[in-house]
């Protein structure tokens, strides 16, 4: 079910919230949660990150297990699975620091399989699990106006809801543990795929010598038209590729995609394509660039 | 430029117009000139469907020379560059009947070298040229509501804008001759292989046994969103193939694009492996299917 956000003042008062992963993402969503009210704890791996953003009615744990103790719910808003795996389980990982009934929400782009580990895992010490991973990028997070996609049990969820009314715009229960990041990988395929495909179409455009910039208007109304062709086509046509989202990401969650079609013998064929040509791009050391200048790929091949 | 269509009563009145080509589109497009107060005149190859058609108003000639000698601007409507072709100059052409000052309408998707080389020749005779080519399918033409791209000089477009008008619901002004067959081929080339984004997707999810109507729905307020996610992943969900558009056309726009894209030395791959995809369908007799079917090719690797 999708559903529009609440109006509500200080809906997180009083609430013991733990906030870990303070990137370009992180930083702001942990804000919202703080002004939303929350009692909030941050944790960061480079610890004066979290320093430096420290505020009123937020305290700095010195470990993942600190950050346990200190919350009944923590935020996840890591790089990666593999930094999942540690925030979870390594050396003073949160596992130690959580009692049961406390709960975790990992809201980065994690594997399917690893979450479905991880909530098992931690099901067992009776901490509970969602999966909540977002699409909308560091504009979404600043504005809170994410969408959340999220997997988990109903009261689970239920639980983690007024959190996700306070950093998104639109939010979609999908399923059991794991559902949520499956519709993440579904969501980096369509974008991955859709930004190739834009750029194959501006790409002839301006190699016939036509204005890119009409046609992207004349396809806009069409069957053609997405969210993609209107602001990763206008970058295209800018030449401005400051990220926005990164090469690497994208290609790092199809990455993650494209194992999960393997696991499950389902073959992505365009996915795989994608894949290589980002990876060209990564090579050439164009990976901190926006995923839109995925067209450099197709137009330096008329140099 | 992309403007609306303005409201108007019989707007083409006393206008004499042909129409060659009475196919599922042509034949709403013609009688919406009709309604709109044209002098019409109709040419199909298989004479019987323009006699089916006839109606007060309308006309059947025998030749697109008839059709010519009839009219001041006729529209085609014809299958491909081929029939495009002898249409104008086969034997008993359009070529043959027309007069200086006369002005042909391709909205048809032609190839682009093919438009250049057919207003050429045509100009040769004082005979103008646009080329206008549509998305929408056929329920663009049956409601109206077709997107128009056209390329051609400013005065002569301004002469056919009022047949815009009534077929259409958006028109650019793209470039010159031509530039309305590359917006075209920028178009097929998105709306294919963002059908190939979205079976991608939905197979993936489909595959980890998650709902792909909540995945759907979570991914359409996103950067993944987009009216192929909207109208050919519901037919995915649903399984309904009926076209729609069809995959023989599909791969025959993107072909015609690939072409193109030969000729000016700028790479396609992800159009290329695309058209082996609805390749695979159309060997297997799936041609008349819709082209959201393309999920076909991935579903059936698990049978």
């Amino acid at each position: 079910m999708t559903e529009t956000r609440p109006q509500d003042p200080r809906p997180l008062q009083g609430m013991r919230i733990g906030f870990a992963g303070l990137g370009l993402m992180g930083r702001p969503m942990a804000l919202h949660l703080l002004e939303a009210g929350a009692d909030l704890c941050v944790w960061n791996r480079s610890r004066d990150v979290a320093e430096h953003l420290l505020r009123p009615g937020m305290q700095v744990c010195d470990t993942p297990a600190d950050l346990g103790r200190a919350s009944a719910i923590v935020v996840l808003m890591v790089a990666d699975t593999h930094a999942v795996d540690q925030v979870l389980f390594g050396n003073q990982g949160l596992a130690q620091g959580l009692d049961a009934g406390d709960l975790v929400v990992d809201m980065g782009t994690t594997s399917v399989m690893a979450t479905r580990d991880f909530a098992g895992r931690l099901s067992q010490a009776g901490v509970d699990f969602v999966d909540a991973p977002v699409s909308g990028g560091e504009i979404g997070a600043v504005d809170a106006s994410l969408t959340i996609m999220a997997g988990g049990d109903d009261a689970v969820i239920a639980r983690a809801r007024p959190l996700f009314d306070v950093l998104g715009r639109q939010f979609t229960h999908v399923g059991a543990v794991g559902a949520g990041q499956v519709a993440k990988a579904a969501n980096q395929i369509i974008v991955g795929l859709n930004i190739g495909a834009v750029a194959e179409a501006l790409a002839l455009v301006m190699a016939a010598g036509v204005d890119p910039r009409k046609v992207r208007q004349a396809l806009l109304g069409g069957f053609a038209g997405s969210r993609i062709l209107e602001v990763h086509g206008q970058r295209m046509i800018d030449a401005t590729f400051q990220a926005g989202a990164r090469i690497s990401t994208q290609y790092k969650d199809m990455r993650q995609a494209s194992e999960l079609g393997e696991l499950l013998g389902q073959p992505l064929p365009a996915t795989r394509l994608s894949m290589s040509l980002f990876g060209q791009l990564i090579e050439q050391g164009d990976g901190d660039l926006d995923h839109s200048a995925l067209i450099r790929v197709l137009r330096q091949a008329d140099d």
